[in-house]
């Protein structure tokens, strides 16, 4: 990994540059896992694995963003935060991101309701996701944003996944990749009202550092995340209690 | 892995077979780590990266312990659990647990300011052992006082590590496995109490479903540890900014 670059932070587009370089260096993008899973070199029980535990976090982005909006009285935040919510859990008559993951978990054959009972997933995955939720309730409002900022890289990476995807596997079709799809759009929109703010109200090197190690600490629990799947299902040793795929 | 016993949680006793069932199939003592680390199958900077992660949970333990105290009103379970305080943090003329830890890392030759900094742990570490203290905050008190039950397990452990260490690491002398020896004595008498606290408070069925799961979380969050070490430093695959051993 390279060595972090010794620029000081003393400006909003010096800081801009050091997240980018966070995302270059540290982006779950680099997991090997997801380059097994893009390349076509896992089976149908480990990307059933992945689509399972991966619900977990899903389903929590909702709970994560209610807790943000919490942290803000200026109504303007609010109003702008609150359609993350939306994204996510759609309305009473229109599918969000979460049911578009469902969509995906029924493709693979996985079950409904022992997908959302979360049963199966990784306790890793539940920490790491829970860490999450614990970091924007217990960090500054600013920490808590800029957490948010690992959106800056995922349109590229959801961009591999779907071709990748679809070129590789036989039991992925384009329909049950509409969440990725989707969030080809929101994600830029997100990111650059995220990027606004943490460049606009760090104003110290020290508040530019925070936001800094916000993202870090986002990215460490996607890479958590990952590490604990290639553990359990591609290095075979799968903790008690977690999903067994069925022998292939 | 066996199946869960069906035989329903209707006494105090059942509870107690329950629980060391629980402890017998998921206790971090059955971890492929530990059975390479007491068997000195691991090299001088595997052993460091265990001593190193595990700093960080024995120095957050003061800290739960502190939470689950504040749970209670009842002045006499204070006055019970506050000399795990004591144990762990020591007294102004006396070391404790966390000193003893300390003399471990430093007989491996690690720098005292860098443990103490936790800079080098892993991230899942930190998720699974921060898991720890946010659930004994946020769940019942029963289920806070649960949680600290792995200590059934804990001595038959101990002995296995104090004499497999010794045996088959130069780098290891009895000195720095003090901190291990003391806890043959405190953890039976931590462990008693809170056996006994669950088996008189969990009076319904469903509370002693309750203190069974909070075993079991608490044994996930010793395993995500060890499953963490094993990735990052048996299977290799070491995480951007976590501790690196020198080539040895």
């Amino acid at each position: 990994m390279p060595t972090e670059p010794n620029e000081p932070l003393d400006s909003p587009e010096a800081l801009e540059r050091r997240l980018r370089w966070i995302g270059a260096t540290r982006y779950h993008s680099l997991h090997p896992f997801h380059k097994l899973l893009h390349g076509g070199k896992l089976n149908k029980g480990q990307v059933q694995a992945w689509a399972l535990n991966r619900y977990y976090y899903q389903s929590t982005i909702p709970l994560k963003d209610a807790v943000v909006l919490s942290r803000f009285r200026d109504r303007q935040i609010r109003l702008e935060w609150r359609h993350r919510i939306e994204d996510h859990d759609g309305s009473f008559d229109s599918e969000g991101g979460i049911e578009r993951w469902l969509q995906l978990t029924d493709g693979l054959g996985l079950d409904r309701a022992y997908v959302e009972s979360t049963d199966g997933i990784l306790a890793a995955t539940r920490f790491a996701v829970d860490a999450y939720v614990h970091f924007v309730r217990d960090k500054t409002p600013l920490e808590a944003v800029a957490s948010s900022l690992t959106e800056l890289f995922a349109p590229n990476l959801h961009e591999e996944r779907i071709a990748g995807m679809l070129q590789h596997y036989d039991f992925i079709s384009p329909a049950v990749m509409t969440y990725f799809k989707r969030r080809l759009d929101q994600a830029p929109r997100d990111a650059e009202f995220a990027l606004n703010y943490v460049m606009e109200h760090a104003r110290t090197p020290a508040e530019r550092q925070a936001v800094c190690g916000a993202l870090t600490f986002k990215t460490d629990c996607l890479w958590v995340q990952q590490d604990a799947l290639y553990h359990a299902y591609v290095t075979g040793m799968i903790p008690a209690g977690a999903f067994r795929p069925e022998a292939a």
